[in-house]
């Protein structure tokens, strides 16, 4: 681990959540395996001290959502998608399995609503009750719709 | 960066790098905003450990990498959009700037080749040569296309 410092105290590969996702969704095997999949609503709530970053966020668009999945397991490097073992085991890199050795999860989500204390209602999200927020970004054509 | 660090070592909150990118790009200021906007091809050489993570990937598709902008700034919350003083600041969430609390960078590429050593050649992709990469995930439209 390189011991260089960014910022405050951070290590360089140190992730800092930037806020929660707040579900109805408490266990992992409730989880739709894609957001389309009967995903609910969910907030999320952005922690005061980055709270700047939203600025210009507007409700009535769409936006990405990185998480970090923090109940998966990091040392899977093929599984047999959608949990099925009738299906051949493949790298987890052609797969949006949660287990991969850094469980980023990345959720194109609807951003309906931004409330006063400035948490997020956004839909759908297949993402734990209690999910580490690490990035959000604007869904530009050029990055995702090609 | 150690790819065959095992699972228990790491820090819950700690990436490790699965590959890095190899690129004519070594200066930030060269770097386009956006891979659409000139950005070459590059290769994206992924750590031998990681190679069984890459199985059932083909040559001729897209995929989304995730990267570590390893030269960014972490503690800025608001930029002024591409850089020009003349655009207002505005919160980095909203934006695709490297200079964000965690700055992860997305990119969908196409995957042009995938060589003897399985190393991707890929395009466009605008990080600089020696960025870490984090992740590779397929694309799905559910996921990104909407």
């Amino acid at each position: 681990m390189d011991g260089q410092q960014v910022d405050a105290d951070l290590d360089l590969y140190t992730l800092r959540p930037v806020g929660r996702v707040r579900s109805s969704l408490t266990r992992r095997d409730d989880c739709p395996r894609q957001g389309s999949e009967g995903a609910p609503e969910a907030w999320v709530e952005v922690d005061a001290a980055f709270a700047d970053a939203l600025d210009g966020l507007a409700a009535g668009g769409e936006v990405i959502l990185l998480t970090w999945l923090h109940a998966a397991r990091r040392d899977v490097l093929k599984v047999h998608p959608r949990r099925d073992p009738g299906n051949a085991l493949r790298g987890v890199f052609t797969t949006r399995s949660p287990d991969r050795p850094n469980p980023v999860g990345l959720h194109r989500v609807d951003v309906l609503e931004i409330d006063a204390r400035g948490r997020l209602r956004v839909r759908p999200l297949e993402a734990l009750d209690g999910t580490p927020v690490i990035d959000i970004k604007p869904v530009f054509r050029e990055s995702l719709d090609a």
